[in-house]
């Protein structure tokens, strides 16, 4: 769940050879949201302008008021982008392995140089529409992991009505928790020992219970 | 684990009548820090300036900038003071309910109006004072809870290898991961859930694992 790593394609120049229809319009917005990740991982929110951005794609500065409007909807876009991809859930063949990996993917993001996926974080605190992209690139992650549940009840691990997201949720908030709230040091066993927790009590029935009177509202529906 | 909720004695107004030694500091310190969090509360880290904070306590703004030195001094000292607090970890007498007591505490000061605990956290992703003070409150408050999990030993509730600090995180770290990143509204079955979910993984053993080659640095010495 490399949420919104960056994709190595934004990154092309601004003279790759795109001249099929529409290619101006896309190639414009990888120049542009990949100057967003550049200028994120090495100044941070405070140092992300729209001049910076404009200056550093090779874009018009009015294109991109035009067409992003303020910082915030800059940020909103990246996260967007990153939720475009064509990123797949780990697919191992146990529960505890996908979590695993799972986790790992989320770590190897959260601690990453430059520290982009941090720095959408902590941009998330200080633009609304940045806000809202991160929570819509949250829902979409998590529902894409839920068939590491389903594949997981269909070989017989887990019952027939265990809780998805609450599983995918125990498993992977203690790596989030520890790196991005408690901020301590990576512990390369985090991961690993997250996802084995979070199968243990589902293989013990933890997420099987009766659905909540109030369930938490994550279907995005 | 009500972190860094306010302290109703910090409000205290200015005209409170200690007269011993040491008083006068003590009441500067605990109007400025009331007024930290009520302007915290109110704007928010952004609406947040000495010359606000000096105004609302009724202390000469020379005062404020010579104790506090800056913005992040203020907000470090407000998580510092959470910490001198008496509180105590839940104690019920069974490590479930301890668990979900404490999660109902978190989940409580994360969605106090105003603010003021997720205002803190916000502000810990802009000033790096302020995020050293809010790693020393976490690391103090999960220090304290682990007389939660030596009780359950005691019961017999676990086993004696139990690792007391991944158990507590990963009981806590779903109740922070939904109201602080995936911002979802506040479910109100989650902090049991998510309590009786670590109990049911540390009776089965999942925390009791040989301690890894590379802990994690969170001992806090």
């Amino acid at each position: 769940m490399n949420a919104s790593a960056p994709r190595s394609e934004d990154a092309r120049p601004a003279q790759a050879t795109q001249r099929r229809p529409g290619g101006r319009t896309a190639r414009i917005r990888a120049q542009v949201l990949g100057a967003v990740r550049a200028e994120l991982g090495e100044r941070g929110y405070d140092g992300l302008t729209m001049e910076s951005v404009a200056a550093r794609a090779g874009v018009h500065r009015a294109t991109v008021y035009r067409r992003w409007g303020d910082v915030g909807g800059l940020l909103a876009d990246v996260l967007d982008a990153a939720g475009e991809d064509d990123w797949q859930p780990p697919d191992t063949g146990s529960l505890s392995d996908d979590l695993a990996a799972l986790n790992h993917e989320i770590q190897a993001a959260l601690t990453a140089q430059p520290p982009i996926v941090t720095a959408l974080i902590a941009a998330s605190f200080r633009s609304e529409k940045a806000s809202c992209a991160q929570q819509r690139l949250f829902q979409d992650r998590y529902a894409q992991c839920e068939i590491i549940v389903s594949r997981a009840i269909r070989r017989g691990e887990l019952l027939p009505d265990t809780d998805a997201r609450r599983l995918l949720i125990a498993a992977t908030a203690p790596v989030y928790h520890q790196l991005v709230l408690l901020r301590i040091p990576p512990d390369p066993h985090l991961p690993g020992h997250a996802a084995r927790t979070a199968a243990l009590a589902a293989s013990a029935g933890a997420f099987a219970e009766p659905p909540s009177a109030e369930p938490p509202s994550v279907g995005g529906t």
